[in-house]
């Protein structure tokens, strides 16, 4: 059977949750230019939980999208890199971004125009 | 200020969790040849509940994402349509669509991986 999210029992309605969730495209795009470490990913996403971050984290490297690299230092340095079919979802959430970017605010004009009516 | 996702305080958070919600990119699929009834999106979006698809469109339309039009017939009839910033969304998501439908198969399989290790 092909793939197909129209249908109730098909994984790529999960997959579309993973894809699209806001800290997913946060770390995503934030390992796009390299490995980070944990401390890394924390400062730059503003506000992430450290329960968020982590359970973020364990859910793309579960999908196969990041890596998680022990070093053996002391003390052990461990950084997280996108895997290959991580770099291959880059342009799509970058493409989000944009979008979100782009038109917040013409979707908080509609939402206020909603809210007052 | 430049919005910016990665700012805690940005609403372009928000605007991401909305384009790329499960639900909403199979509404904006659904709806991206044309108007559609309240009854044919719920048919053609396998399993999703009355309670979540009304709540997806009024999300989508609160975001000036889709239109709402009763048409004064008996019974009367709902029409939603995409918005012209709802149409910029469709190769967007049909992106997220195609990614997820291709990729399944290798997520699937780092999954069984990830459980076994």
């Amino acid at each position: 059977m092909e793939p197909d999210p129209f249908n109730r029992n098909c994984g790529s309605r999960q997959v579309i949750d993973r894809i699209g969730d806001r800290w997913s495209v946060l770390v995503v795009l934030t390992l796009a230019d390299g490995a980070k470490r944990y401390g890394e990913l924390a400062q730059r996403i503003d506000g992430i939980s450290q329960k968020m971050l982590t359970q973020t984290l364990r859910g793309l490297e579960r999908d196969g999208l990041v890596t998680r690299t022990v070093h053996a230092s002391v003390p052990p340095r461990v950084d997280y890199e996108l895997t290959g079919l991580g770099h291959s979802l880059v342009d799509l959430v970058a493409g989000l971004e944009a979008w979100a970017t782009t038109h917040l605010g013409e979707v908080e004009a509609a939402r206020a125009r909603y809210d007052t009516r």
